[in-house]
This record gives C-alpha cells, sequence and structure tokens, in this order.
C-alpha cells in the first residue's frame, strides 16, 4: 500500500448562495468525489465580506477570513474558486491566483465577459487552468462541449437563449397573451426578474455571454459593448400573436457566426420556426444551439442560472482542475488556447426574412405604398395579413408583412422611407427570423 | 526551449467511414490538435481486413496491415482507436490493448452494450483510459456531460430519443399522415434504415443504447434483453392523428429512472406533450433529457449517427486520452469508476398515465363497459373521444381515452379483460404518456 494522497486543497473566494452550494455538494459527496478525482478535496480557506453572517451548516466557520493574502499568499492552496462576482476586485484576486500557479475555476459572468481573454491569456502564460463553465449557461455544459467536443471541429453559427428573465417574460407573453409591463412585474415579485431589470430586459447580460461564447466558439475576443445588442422592451403582445399565425415563436437570441475574416455578433428578439428545437425552450430554462461544420446541429438546454445548478457547474470544474493538479498536467484546459480580436460584420449584410409590422391609417393605396417602398430596396413580400377588423371605423389597423430573404441595409432604408408617410400612425416594428 | 515532446502514437482498427473521418480530422486540424494536446498526434498503424480497399486519400498506405498484432504487440502504440464495430475480435483487441496499459478509445455501441461494464472494470484495474463517447449518441457529447458535468450530482430520471430510424419514421408519419410500411420503405430507399430493420424499429438499437446510458447514469450493469423493449410498428397513423388532438406526438423512447434499491428501464413508443422539448427532436436528430438532482433538467440534442458527426466525437477522446498519457495521468477518465448489477423494477409499478384506443363495434353500451372495468381496476378516464362519423353505417369505430395516472398492473388487467368482449374488433392499443 501506498500512503494515502495528499489532499488538494481549495480556498472559496466568497460564500454567498452559489459558494454554500458549492461546499454543500463537496460535502455531500466527498467520499465518491475523492475516488473520481484520486485524492480529498479540501476546503482551507473562505474569504467573506462579513465574519458573522450566516452561512451552510457544512461550512467550518473556522476557515472564514476577509484577508485576500491568507488565499492568495498561502503556497498550500491548490485552487482557488472564485463565486464572489463582480469584475473587481475578483480580476486582481484570480491574477494574483494565476502568477501564484495556483488552478482556477471561476463562475463569474461579468469577469469573463469583460477580461476573460486577458485572464485566459495569463492561465496559457502561466501553465495555470482556467476554468469557468458556470459563468455562461449556469447548469448547461457547453464550455466544456465547446473546449472539448469541438476541438477537431469548426462552429459555423451559434444561437443562444441565455437570459432566463428574457426568456420567461416573453413565454408568458406568448402564453398568456399578457403585455410586457404586466409580466415583468409578476416575474419582478416571483424573483426571476431584478428590481432593476435593465440589465436582463435590454440585452446586456446576453451580450455578456455572447462575448464568452464567442471566445470559446471562434477564439474571438470582442468588447462586450460592441455587439449590436437589443432587449425585449419593443416586443408586443400583437407580436406574439401575429408570429404564432405564421407558425413562429418570438424568442431573445445571442447570436454568432464565423464569416471568415470577420465575425458576426448579434443579440435581438427574433422570430423561429414552432418546429425549431429552440422554440419549446420555454421560461427560465436557456438553450444554446452550436452548428459545426463536421458535428452538424448540437443542442445544449438547461438551468441557466440558480445557486445547485450552478454549484454543480462549479465542482465538475474542481474535479477537472484538481485531476490536472493532481497529475502534474496543470494548464491541460487551457493549453494550446488562443483568442485573437476579430472585426465585427456589419448588420448591414445581415440577410435573411423579416417580420415587419405597421400601424397605419386604414386608407386606400396604403399597401400598394408599403409594397412598393420594400420593393424599391429589393425586399420582397412572402406574406401579409392585415388586422381582421370592420374597416371604415377611422381606427389604424396593423398590416404585417413576411418578407423573403433581403438584405438588411435595404429593408431598413426602405422602412425609413415609409415611417416618414402621412398615415403611418406609430413606428413601424421589425423582426429578424433566424433559421434554427 | 527544450525538445520538441514525443508524438502520442496511435492505431486505428479498422478504417471504415467513421475511420476514414477519423484520418481525415486529424490531418486537417493536426497543427491545432499538436498544440491542444501537447505533442502530435501520430497514426503508426491501420489494422484492415483488405489491404487492396480504396481508402480515404490522407490514409498513408504503408501503415494499413491486416496483423493485429502489429497494432497490439508493438510497445511504440500509446493509444488504440476501434473503429471496427461487432462484439468480436473487437473485445479480444481491447482486452489486450488494455492489459498492454495501451489508451482505448472506441465508437463500439455493440461492444459497449454488451461488455462495457466488463470493459470498463478491465480499464479501471489497469489505471487505463477507456473513452466511448462516438458509441452512444453520435455526435451528442452525453458520455462526457454524464461523466464529468454529473460528477457532484444524482441523475434522476433520464429520457432518450436514441434510433434515428425510428425517429425519422415517426416524425414522417405525424407530418404527413403516412402510414408505418410506406414510410419505412420510402427511409430504406434513402439510406435512413437498412434491409433488415428490425435492430432498429423494433427498439433493440435503443436497448443497447440505453444500457450504456444507464451504466454512466446509475452504475448499473444490466444486460440489454433484460430490458422491456417495443418497438414502432404498433403505432399506427391513426394514433398520430389522435395525439395531435390531444396535444402530444408519438416518440421513440429509452427511458431509465432511478429508484433507489432499482433501476427502472424501458423502450417503448409513448407521448409527450408539444409543448416537451423532446417534441421538436425530429428527423433523424436524436436527444438526450437527463435530470439531475441538483442540476435539474438538460437536454442534449444532435445528430445520433454519420460518418463526421462519429469521428468529431471520437477524435475529441483521442485528445482526451493523449493528454492523460502525455502528463502520465493515464486512467483519469475511468478513475473511481464503478459498476454494479442493479435489479430492474417491474413494469407492474409503472404509475402514469395512459393513451388507449380501442377498435369496437358502435354498439349501445361499450363506452360504459369500458370505462366500468377500467374503473374495477382503478383506472379513472380524464377525456375521450369517438372518431366523428355517422353513427349506424355498421362499421367499428375508435374510441380513444387518456387515462388519469393509474398504476399499469390494474391498467393491463383491465385491459386484457375488455379486449375478450365481443364488440372488441382489434387488439386495444396502449401508450404510455411521459412527462418530460
Amino acid at each position: 500500500m501506498s500512503a494515502p494522497p495528499r489532499p488538494v486543497n481549495l480556498a472559496l473566494l466568497g460564500c454567498g448562495t452559489v459558494g454554500g452550494g458549492v461546499i454543500r455538494l463537496l460535502h455531500e459527496n466527498s467520499a465518491y468525489l475523492a475516488t473520481r478525482v484520486g485524492a480529498p478535496l479540501a476546503v482551507r480557506r473562505v474569504l467573506v465580506r462579513d465574519l458573522d453572517k450566516d452561512r451552510v451548516p457544512e461550512c467550518d466557520r473556522s476557515l472564514l477570513t476577509t484577508n485576500p493574502d491568507d488565499v492568495l499568499n498561502d503556497p498550500e492552496i491548490d485552487l482557488v474558486v472564485e463565486v464572489m462576482g463582480g469584475e473587481q476586485p475578483a480580476f486582481d484576486y484570480l491574477r494574483r491566483a494565476i502568477d501564484a500557479k495556483k488552478g482556477v475555476v471561476t463562475a463569474n459572468k461579468m469577469l469573463l465577459a469583460t477580461r476573460g481573454p486577458e485572464l485566459l491569456g495569463l492561465a496559457v502564460d502561466r501553465g495555470v487552468d482556467l476554468a469557468f463553465e458556470a459563468s455562461v449557461g449556469g447548469g448547461i455544459p457547453i464550455v466544456r462541449t465547446l473546449r472539448e467536443a469541438f476541438t477537431s471541429d469548426w462552429v459555423e453559427r451559434l444561437y443562444g437563449i441565455v437570459n432566463g428573465t428574457c426568456n420567461y417574460i416573453l413565454s408568458r407573453m406568448r402564453e398568456e397573451g399578457l403585455p410586457f409591463d404586466e409580466v415583468l412585474r409578476d416575474a419582478q415579485a416571483k424573483g426571476y426578474a431584478e428590481a432593476d431589470p435593465t440589465l436582463d430586459v435590454d440585452g446586456h447580460d446576453a451580450a455578456h455571454k455572447l462575448v464568452v461564447l464567442a471566445m470559446l466558439a471562434f477564439g474571438a475576443r470582442v468588447a462586450h459593448d460592441r455587439v449590436p445588442t437589443e432587449g425585449i422592451r419593443g416586443v408586443d403582445a400583437i407580436d406574439h400573436r401575429f408570429a404564432e399565425r405564421f407558425g413562429f415563436v418570438v424568442k431573445h437570441l445571442a447570436i454568432g457566426r464565423e464569416l471568415g475574416d470577420r465575425v458576426e455578433l448579434r443579440v435581438h428578439p427574433a422570430l423561429v420556426s414552432q418546429k425549431s428545437v429552440l422554440a419549446n425552450v420555454s421560461g427560465v430554462l436557456n438553450a444554446i444551439f452550436v452548428e459545426g461544420r463536421a458535428l452538424g446541429p448540437c443542442l445544449l438546454s438547461g438551468r441557466g442560472a440558480g445557486d445547485m445548478p450552478t454549484a454543480v457547474s462549479v465542482v465538475a470544474d474542481i474535479v477537472d482542475v484538481a485531476r490536472s493538479k493532481l497529475a502534474g498536467s496543470a494548464g491541460r484546459s487551457t493549453r494550446g488556447i488562443s483568442i485573437a480580436d476579430r472585426p465585427l460584420a456589419s448588420l448591414d449584410d445581415i440577410e435573411t426574412r423579416y417580420y415587419l409590422r405597421f400601424t397605419v391609417k386604414d386608407e386606400p393605396g396604403v399597401l400598394a405604398h408599403i409594397a412598393g417602398a420594400l420593393g424599391q430596396h429589393q425586399v420582397s413580400i412572402e406574406q401579409m395579413v392585415q388586422d381582421g377588423r370592420a374597416t371604415d371605423d377611422g381606427l389604424p389597423v396593423s398590416v404585417v408583412m413576411i418578407t423573403h430573404r433581403a438584405r438588411e441595409a435595404g429593408l431598413r432604408r426602405a422602412m425609413a422611407e415609409i415611417e416618414r408617410e402621412s398615415w403611418v400612425v406609430a413606428p413601424p416594428r421589425l423582426l429578424r427570423i433566424e433559421e434554427v
């Protein structure tokens, strides 16, 4: 018999709900995890802001500290698990951990979106593991899949439902015919939306996640504020009804496409077919659809947030990094990864089908005018419906069109012309139709 | 500068379409794969049956051999990639490879289904990697997900659409209202079904895959011929129409559930809600839905077969095993895995909702009789429809019922009683309704 192996020593930065979940899972599954890793996993330090706050019962209070040096300067700590969130001081702590050749696991989406390529570069340089499964898609193993399953393939396009709040609101608007404001208020009451919902409903959270996915899928370094981003405030209940009528569902999507020298990234609501695998991803569920050149389509769906799904992903990363550390093969997960600046494609060059909704006075010649303006810019109409009301009541009517494939630049010019007409009562609505 | 690392030496057993795809991917991505692995991947030997057959142009013919000893007795070969298929001689070759402490990657579903636990046991004993992502779900990273993402979680239930032939046939029957035989013939003409379709349409292929999934998800060793298995020959076009009417879709499912001491495994067609994430998995696509205690629901979908998706999965495994070999951490992927015999739950104990279709003479009292027989066995009816035809034409009618949750033992007794009645014209049809 050889001597029992030295444990792999962990420290947590942060001990909120996710951190508590991690401690609980490590505790409950300790024997099994030790056999899978080849050595016990031992939590040695937990960095917190408040020593007196309540913690999960599995958390040994004697491990708590408010001094980051107790973690970062301790040569006995093999692996740092960052579950504190936010860009700073998380970035500085992880930079120091990487410098000290500690393995790093993080669940921090904001950090990855803003400093991901930088952090990954440091990890590659130092030959250290940096695992971040939980930073995007919570309990969905998308990082693992893009890093490992796609090693010998190229991602051609990627469509994500990555914001649970948007998906919950759109799902309920669709199912119950309710207006945005009402569903948002209810989502806030239920805890599915923040008191300040801007980050979610205006699409910024999805843009953060898209930037992380683009780094993995396309090796692209892109600043999240350069991603064309649109939220779901402009989608009305009536759009859900019309979409339904044409066989579509409205989803908030994060989209990435490989275009040779450039990469196309965008976040916005879009119509997808009711037969799409994304159509039934509803409520707070997330999903990421990836299409590989050789692999073809691949969909992953699950809980995009939540303490326990996130904690499961964090522990999977801990096991992975601990194994590498133990085998003396640290840096395994980051080896050979390179991230580079990639120019973004312009929205003008998108070519797809569109859903257009016009609110117009019910006057003769209006339809001919719209069709004419679209036609002048090479946009042709595939289907059209007008709100089925009695005419001559003087009220505005909704006209909805599905176009054939068209170039966005031309479409936008046509829409701008139409919008200037006197019979246009409200700004026209435009939603892209995505084939996924 | 240190000396360039020694390559990781591979040998292929078999060089058919998947093997050719693997050679092509290794060739096309060689520089990138070398940086990800940390050393070049070099194919040193390819075992084939026929030296003269055409191979992909990337295959160096000087590497071909018909003698397995050239691979298995060569100490320079680090990693054996088995893409020959079939139980024997594949099992003997891989046993010898494991004995010789070579890493093993296999795409062989039949081998895993019949000898998986045995092979895995050998690999664990010898501290050798055994990777088999491609053996179930082709291009879907389900093995990786169950092995790694679920390390700190417990799978509670699992639902798979794992046979592309069945899914293609059911999808077309549903979409086009065609009978089974006609779609099968067309599927055979298109190459989506074998000339002898028994293995697929009678559910045996799905049972093979379920046994592999159960090994990963539940640590269960179960002989595939002990899994209650039913194919899709009994599903008529009319069942698709009635299912649609009640808001369901018919899918062929491989189901596994953790029941404490026992494990429930079964393969059969079933009704799932049109809103289910499985409902839109159509055509030859496969999907596996897994529910973890902490992780919650997780769906993976993609191409379950096909040369290139399968080859991508094989190469991902090669990279994984090569990294471990190189780092001196061989056996990483199998470490701590244990598989044990698990008793199977009886179908009698299933409790779910059911779809029942009776073909009966259009006589007074028939409905009351059916309802009475069901009621006597504690089965109550939730919804009922009768074929909307003019009465009194003397032809049999279809009566379809959706039951409330009921225990299968009671339901089967009631069905047996009903079947004996003189007014029953054809055997009743029973389909389980699965909440997924």
